[in-house]
């Protein structure tokens, strides 16, 4: 259960509607998630999220899946259980292949590490990064 | 400074040689970044570390630039500072032009952000997105 | 479940018991929550963890409700499950009301925000803020 | 040394120039931090940032300076050190006594050994804290 | 429910059968727990990951013991739910006494609380500490 | 720099100075870190913490060089830059030898994997360990 209460379709106030509406004309699907039903017990911060993330995921110099990938794995890192899920399914939904997964995976496993040993080793950046 | 000596190519022994070679050979460059020099205190290690992000890292169904801005977002989102420079850098050797990056930073600080929310919220996870 | 067994009230020894009645009488309330009853298992981890906590979450310069607010916010940054449920009820219990907890969600999502972007950036400190 | 330029008054864009002249405006200072120059080599974030942390970070139901202590703790939590820096002079610049400022770090050291130790025990959440 | 199907026994292949076989001839158990079976999916990075624990975790200048408490430290710093549990498992299979579980939650919430005070603080690193 | 001042041993009140006394007595060495002087412009926080300090990490269940190996890790995971160097300072001074830093290293590095892989899979627990 949530810190908050869900809000369904029939709780939801004009404001909230209005966000609803908008995420299910954006992904073209009936479906709104968990997420937003728990945003919206407060509906500025509901909308602002909305708004931010739209603009943000949308199609630019990095296709969506890549941008969905790059969600996976900072989800993953931030240890966020109801966004490895909620971002996994987005990947697939949005043409991610079992190779791909596997291999982003495989990064977030060999980044995990790597950047463990060099916190370990607190290694010098190195003059040529700097540059 | 580090929490070990870094070891320089004269230091080296046969078997950090031997990873120093293979590092500048797939790379095809001489530059050793200081990782993998403090990795060489402990040859088993380095050896172990490298052989695996050689195999991760490489081509596969994710092209090596897709990897490395996943790798920048794993780094990030586990506070390391290293690690933020030199897969910043290695991007850019790969290819990431400013836009693609600027857009590795609006995912990454969105996906911080939800994150944040979601845990927060401690919002249950969707039965759509366990099926 | 947890990693050890949940020590109930019949299962208290003196020692363990002392410090329940303590929490009863601090708090004013019969309920012992499960963080307590865990760290029971380990009486002398139980006492300690209990002094310090009552000795740091009395009032002082801050008062209680801001101390709980603080509390929110790290226990989320933190990824600690367990910890958003029962410290959101402690700001609910010492009067946090919705717009506050609003406002607390909203200043965490925008500080993971921002503690990405500075890290991905690597930004340096001001000299200002060193004075 | 940041991953990207920091840019100064003299190289800023108009559409840099206005966000700088807004944040100048809304702190009555003149000092532009680090972390915005930084944000400024791409003009569509750095204004997405500011807009979003001056709606948060205003009165609202809670004052200013409770919610940059929020802001400290969840920085500190996340290891931002540059976000610990600029945070914990915020706070002093809005007020924070060293009073305060200690019972801010009592509360983040005590909910970083209880958020642990919550983790380690894998503490079931009380139904109390559902309902 | 995992992001990915759980393989068991009848569906393994060949590949995946003789990582499991290996798991039960290291360990001398029969049981193979929901890591390697979720890992499973993607044969490759179940192989690898396997071979690499097997090689760290078995006995060296650490004892097998000591290995899986810092395993679990790591675990619990990192906000792993999964890994708490199966960790803490593995190390009274080893034979962790209760004295010693209690020792390491100590050490554990110790260190998170002087890591965010030292954050907190942003203490400078000693001269001594370098040379 | 730190973001409070750090105390020397001229600065230090009668309460700090005693706190330092028995830093140096029990440590047997006249060398205080910058940690105790950085805590010690907050008295009663020093005072919590080096008590609390010394309890934990002296002999018990565990001798002293185990406990130091699990700071070390939590100090990682965390991300604590100055704790990796204060507390590997340290386990050397405990006699920890460079092949069991190794092989602490290797360990951090292979939790730090496993546990991303874990929480990106979203393994369910074992029944077994839940016994």
């Amino acid at each position: 259960m949530a810190t908050v209460p869900l809000i369904d379709d029939e709780g939801a106030s004009a404001e909230v509607r209005a966000v609803f509406d908008d995420i299910r004309a954006t992904r073209g699907s009936d479906f709104i998630n968990n997420f937003w039903r728990a945003l919206a017990h407060d509906p500025a911060l509901l909308r602002a999220t909305w708004e931010r993330l739209k603009a943000v995921m949308g199609p630019g110099a990095l296709d969506p899946l890549t941008k969905e990938m790059i969600y996976i794995a900072v989800s993953v890192a931030n240890g966020c259980s109801y966004c490895a899920h909620s971002h996994t399914a987005a990947g697939r939904a949005k043409g991610m292949t079992p190779e791909q997964h596997g291999e982003v995976m495989a990064v977030i496993g060999m980044a995990a590490q790597t950047n463990a040993l060099a916190t370990a080793l607190q290694v010098p950046v190195d003059e040529a990064f700097l540059a």
